[in-house]
């Protein structure tokens, strides 16, 4: 019932954002080609390629380590793939497009008739340009992906099949970063790094992650950072299998960041129960960002908060996204591209995450330190002169304080006021300056 | 939000379910002549009927008897009742209807002018055929019910009113039926047996009741099943007189079952503050059945649940219908007739208690014995080809597990997750037997 | 969901409420011209006034005494105060309506060019027609309000300005008066008496309050009344610092009255967290009055419930208006006169206040003394013979009892189901005679 005219600000990028999304839209060119899958070398080639922007620190863990109900699998080597007709011409070729080729494909080198060949083909009649991403780690098999069209000219004949893969005991291996703070109260950040030559989802995951790290490190901060880069479920499993207890008794939030790079929409995925500090954040920023975001529930999710919120887990994490996987058209086809994924989608996303971290850092408690309304104006906090806007930042100011009653945070009062937490920041600094209120946190 | 396409399963009769239905309504036609009162000979000999069915114990309580704030009324017989014109003929016979006479109308032997006869008639111009439902419990009184139409037709004269009828000490009698389950805790059954010809209200109630009685006894149980068969408020208060203290350390849930035959609605009146685990559990089943059902508040209420709910009684108890008592045209009527109570109604009326019964005994909690989620595809649980249906199945065991954390019990987790615990059964068995979840009860 | 008649009844003014309207707005007649600011004489000439009708104390508290955060600020006296032109005609004169002087100014007697008096004018172009009001009564300065339509029509040339006012230690008047009841348990209302000469704010709140309090001097009472007659916000502030702790341990609501005498509106201004007993009591006074009510948040605030409500004073406090400040055009000008202010709103100000007072009289918890519905019959609580209207009684009788558990007050049952107090005052009257009910409070 506010009267006061302070409607979510609507997202103000920095003035660098475009000189940003594009640094992080020519890093996703650089890393779309690598063959990236849940281990094998394509995910360290990623991992050190974004070393030369944080200090990720890489973790190997050997095949066959037992992770909760799972065990680390065996890695994963693909050199070359194809599908070549009997003039020798590659029809299919995974050097092209590493979509071609099912993910954890075995090896093979036969020749077939077009039936049996048939029997491995993936394509998607409803998106005949297309081609699919398949994978099948927990079941040895082989494929390939190509699109309807051009399945559907492939002649009767004998095909070459010939993949050079290995699947041999290796490790998987993961990223991890962590900028301590002034406090050993954690915000958890996790994306990955498991997905072939596909941009939303998961390029823009790690890219955006990266530089929000970046940031991160850039700034005094309250709380210490823990990133984590590591193939999708069987990563996060061996990653809780190894920290569990620590991240229970000192992660205060957590996000977990995929999808994040389109322009079409902003939305979250709740965690178990909605009832986070990282859903009220979340929440809070994207209302500050795009009063239209989409909330998902749990039941909608798909990405590791399926781990990290999982019972006993219970990670108080949610996940942010632009279009969310399984949401969006080109969603695990060659279409989620470079076209769908642009610098001002990227820069979107790196200031949603930013700006629920800038939430988590301010976001104390406050107790106003007299009884009844302050004298503002013996303090010079209460306008001499009435001149446009400063009614409404008197007005904020007196519903801030109405609210700073110790029981509070500053989202809940943000939120309880119809205003942003930056719109409350700087008033709640001259408040501060002037001993009206104190930090209870 | 979820998207998996569970909408609520609606009702599936069994194959038997026409069969059934018939054999309630036959039993309907030979228990619909007989004259019941909250007192007397019809109440026995209809509680005999129901004894070729199950075994009801009955039970006799003598007149004067304080019962709660109340007294075990006179006993109520009834030979003959009817008004003769001046030439003999019976106008209205309670041999041809027994709503003809007012219930518990004292004894009367006498001629009369219309205009003093006129006094003690009943009728209902706005229905002007049908003969209306008379009592008149606790002040004496008589007098005599006819159709609207009749009515008008009585040509002025003497009149003979004739009733040859008894109040007088005698007992109030009521049944039981108590069948041990593996744990002292009860659920609850009430119906009531004190109405006089009419249909829906109240011989559905009671038929229903001994037919899915015959089903408890016929099942495996968890729970001790108490089942009342008595006459209305004062069979309600003798019973809670007796038992009332038991009742309240033992009933887990509670279901009175009136008006519960016909084929237009599914309802439920709900308990004083509509958060017990009765109330749940009726939403539930009902949800499966009939989506559309109605759910009534307490302040509708007016069958035993005005007492079993009363302050201080407190009994977890709601009550279940098809066409609410008030909410029917032919309510207390004699257009409550065979032909508003169907077979399909019946069965109809059956399916959903015994849903609400197997709702109750599938109601555990549950927690998964991983942390993270678990590895499916190891255990055979994940299907290795896709099939239209096994990704839905997957989806709500997926689900299902997200939220057995231990602090819900099945239903509270199927309402979540928009499934029915009947679609729920199957996934709990097989994650069970995986040894991937504990019952926790 | 209940099926019963009882819309909230709607407001019934008593037989003398005509009268009792022309009174109180003849008593603001009379009030109207004293020019009061938040000090002076026109403080202590109202309060006087006032005196007439109830036993008001006055305190006088010195200047420069600390209170709370603030200290109480000069005296403000003014004799006269006008703008003379060349000719010597009084263009603006104070005595004319004491609006046309800014409140607190200080003394002048200077002549000047039209520019240089310009800067001190005050006017509204969206309303050429009225005075707006001004105050400055914590920086020192001085000023005219005039007509929009009137200033635009002053000629360039010599301005005589005349302001024979004083600044000086004096003393801040407010007024008190404490109707003792059985407890210690207080109700407090306040009101303000700051305010020049405009009607609905705010003679309106010191004049229904002193009517009120008429009333509640002459019944029958649980409850202490404390009523308090002071200037806005410092007033407050005064009053809170001597009496606090007291307040905070016995004030069980409490009433900010204000803007409470014009015929369009009813609305109340929420407590901070709206959950008090007085919002309880509030909604369902204006509910029984006027269900189109409208209820603002204490975002909308504006009145003393700024000082009671706040945080650590934290009294259970709402503010009761008709057209609330700020929410009426004529709000803040001479327009807010005794035309917008009329003896029917007035007496339906009072109306309200004193239906919260009765709904808090009234507003005890009810335990049903017996188990089950209790027999009525056997006490000549139930109808024998059927009427129009007798039906709805019972039905109320029994919802009564039914949520008579004793952890629900009056309110609460008739909240629930959808009664008055009114409605169940006489209905709780013969429970309590039949002795069905205790009174747990």
């Amino acid at each position: 019932m506010s009267t006061v005219g302070v409607a979510a600000e609507t997202a103000s990028l920095p003035g660098d954002a475009t000189a940003l999304g594009r640094e992080m839209h020519n890093l996703a060119a650089r890393l779309l080609p690598i063959c990236r899958s849940i281990t094998g070398p394509g995910v360290r080639e990623t991992l050190r390629i974004l070393q030369e922007f944080i200090p990720i620190e890489i973790h190997e863990v050997p095949t066959g380590t037992p992770i909760l109900d799972w065990t680390v699998p065996k890695e994963w080597l693909i050199r070359d793939a194809f599908i070549a007709d009997s003039t020798g011409h590659r029809v299919v070729d995974f050097k092209q497009n590493n979509l071609h080729l099912v993910g954890y494909s075995t090896p093979v080198d036969r020749e077939m008739s077009l039936p049996e060949l048939d029997e491995h083909l993936f394509s998607l009649p409803e998106q005949p340009e297309a081609i699919p991403y398949v994978t099948s780690y927990y079941k040895e098999r082989w494929g390939f992906c190509l699109p309807h069209r051009q399945r559907v000219t492939l002649k009767p004949g004998t095909y070459r099949v010939f993949i050079d893969s290995e699947l041999k005991d290796g490790f998987l291996s993961y990223g991890e970063c962590i900028f301590p703070g002034t406090t050993k109260e954690e915000v958890f950040l996790s994306t990955y790094i498991c997905h072939p030559s596909m941009a939303n989802n998961e390029l823009s995951g790690p890219i955006v992650t990266s530089f929000v790290s970046e940031w991160i490190q850039a700034q005094p901060r309250r709380y210490t950072y823990r990133v984590i880069f590591a193939p999708e479920t069987i990563g996060a499993i061996t990653y809780l299998s190894r920290h569990l207890e620590y991240l229970k008794k000192n992660v205060i939030a957590g996000f977990n960041i995929s999808c994040i790079g389109d322009e079409r929409a902003y939305s979250y995925v709740a965690s178990r129960y909605g009832d986070t500090l990282a859903d009220r954040v979340a929440r809070h920023a994207l209302r500050a960002i795009s009063p239209n975001y989409i909330e998902y529930s749990f039941l909608d999710r798909g990405s590791d908060e399926r781990q990290y919120c999982s019972p006993g887990v219970d990670l108080p994490l949610v996940c942010l996204c632009r279009s969310k996987f399984g949401a969006y058209p080109e969603y695990h086809t060659s279409f989620d591209s470079l076209d769908l994924v642009t610098p001002d989608g990227l820069a979107g996303g790196y200031e949603l995450v930013r700006r629920c971290l800038e939430t988590l850092e301010g976001n104390f408690r406050y107790k106003v330190n007299c009884l009844g309304e302050p004298c503002l104006g013996r303090r010079g906090l209460y306008p001499t002169l009435s001149k446009k806007g400063s009614a409404d930042e008197v007005k904020l100011m007196m519903d801030f304080l109405a609210y700073a009653d110790g029981a509070n945070d500053l989202v809940s009062i943000a939120d309880r006021i119809g205003a942003t937490v930056w719109q409350l920041f700087p008033i709640v600094a001259k408040l501060s300056q002037a001993q009206l209120i104190s930090n209870l946190n």
